[in-house]
């Protein structure tokens, strides 16, 4: 197996995603990586890579366009390499537009996909247990048809990456009843209905999207990046609140050396880096976006989760899949 | 100024609304209250308010049509007596789905208004600022023109609730820039734009919705439910990690004991039963709609929005606020 990694275009540089790569090997000797940046900045892996040089580097808040017009930039070049078939993912932490779009174009979707999601898993208050939400931002609109399409692929991932032998399906709405939601999400229950659908559960509410009874959640791409964000923005603000707290006073900062593991604990479950940024399912080939301001373990974190999903060869999986819809 | 409240149906009974009257009574002398429900529970108000009997109460589960034919109800009759304009608010903590519609039929929208919107006040990383967001769940869907009214509504409530002299009024959107977001996003932010809509700022993406830069943000019901539920949700999974960090050991317990005015000072923010609970706007007359689970505190902060809202004459307010867009 074969993954191509962009070095460039996160905010830590290529020297995260080197160190990454290091510490990914020494774990995997199945995998063969081959690292695309400026290959003065990657001697450290000479003779345990592939090095391709790619003198461009995307800029962080770059869109499709550009990218596409960037063909000595590593992020194109990186993607490319996918496109032929003899390297099964792609990683990179650069412009998520970018690469989304880059991908979209060169890999093409798979056979009979509508569109493809981004997948992201989420903390759940279960411990341990990830939830799979998408689409969180391919998609401006969804149609029913594609969001019937989404649990399918959706309940690939849970199953491949998360191990959830019959993973639940559910559909974001704003009440649990069928009937409830957007005209789509509507339509879209009828579809899950229709088709049998195994493992559909019908409607969840936002507010127990959480609580950890879902394996998958399927939305619209607007939708489910209101949500992503809405919940980024509300733990930042907490996370704010509970900094205040511990300075209120002395006392309550000597309270926060006895409770800083549990702080950092939660601070690590609501991460969305720790579990290996957001994937692009249902082109052809594994792409994974890590966080643009992936440190050295978020990228290992996000090459760990571009090997699962090659290893079970979750391209073809998600066209068997399909077929059998 | 005479304001009407539903006295059954919340989580807590009567007595938490009869406390909230008697409280919030103390405070006013230029409002007269009515209150309606079984009059054998709101002796405590003989003397001080209007009462008026009701036998029925709607269960918290039901939905439009049982309401409506519910006619003995408290829900039902206290909705019934804004229509007649001699009252100008009505405030429950019963049933949303069946309150929010009732009033929708009875009460008919605003001449002008296409469709009412649930508004939420949330608070942000601003100490002491709120935003107002709109609508949170009383649509499934919303026309670009729809959206566009939202505006001049939130803009009149940051206004007139919060004193807020010039809002900014931002769309909800998966980006920024011009030209993000769901199609109807997209067709409500030319419509912004050509009206030279006063204090409009574009797109804000969901992380930052509640960062304290959005006097109002505008979104459709059902993208705008799913983030009011979402945050709810990690709003609850949060405060569980935080306990679950102050249970680790003795000494992290002790540390709680020096922390805890900060925490509780951060739930009390994150909560929005504190902000009065949601507030539908567009229809003839103030609907306010008190935290099902409201204790006598809340429902007294929901009194206090709808005088507000009664004292600033929203209704005509709106009703001149549309015609000059």
């Amino acid at each position: 197996m074969k993954i191509v990694c962009d070095a460039m275009g996160g905010d830590n540089g290529s020297p995260a995603v080197v160190e990454a790569i290091q510490n990914f090997l020494k774990k995997h000797d199945d995998v063969e990586i081959a690292v695309v940046g400026k290959k003065e900045e990657l001697t450290a892996l000479e003779g345990k890579c592939e090095i391709i040089d790619a003198r461009d580097v995307v800029p962080m808040e770059a869109g499709a366009l550009e990218v596409i017009r960037m063909k000595d930039s590593s992020m194109y070049k990186a993607v490319n390499m996918v496109k032929g078939g003899e390297y099964s993912a792609v990683v990179s932490c650069g412009s998520t537009g970018g690469f989304l779009s880059t991908a979209t174009l060169l890999l093409k979707n798979i056979e009979g996909v509508k569109r493809s999601a981004l997948v992201v898993p989420f903390p759940t208050s279960i411990k341990g247990k990830k939830v799979v939400l998408l689409d969180v931002g391919a998609n401006n609109e969804n149609s029913p048809e594609e969001l019937l399409q989404f649990g399918t692929v959706g309940k690939l991932y849970s199953k491949y990456v998360f191990d959830v032998e019959k993973p639940n399906v559910y559909l974001m709405s704003n009440g649990a009843e069928e009937g409830k939601g957007a005209p789509e999400v509507k339509a879209a229950y009828k579809l899950y209905k229709e088709s049998n659908f195994e493992g559909f559960q019908g409607n969840i509410e936002a507010r127990y999207a959480l609580s950890g009874k879902a394996d998958v959640i399927v939305m619209d791409g607007y939708t489910g990046n209101v949500f992503l964000k809405g919940t980024e923005g509300v733990a930042k603000l907490m996370g704010g609140m509970i900094k205040s707290a511990f300075k209120k006073n002395l006392w309550a900062k000597l309270g926060y050396l006895h409770v800083r593991s549990g702080i950092k604990e939660m601070s690590e479950t609501m991460d969305y880096k720790s579990t290996g940024g957001a994937m692009l399912l249902g082109v052809n080939g594994v792409v994974v976006k890590a966080h643009g301001s992936s440190d050295a373990w978020c990228f290992e974190n996000a090459i760990r989760v571009a090997y699962q999903l090659a290893k079970a060869d979750i391209v073809n999986k998600i066209k068997e899949g399909l077929k059998s819809e």
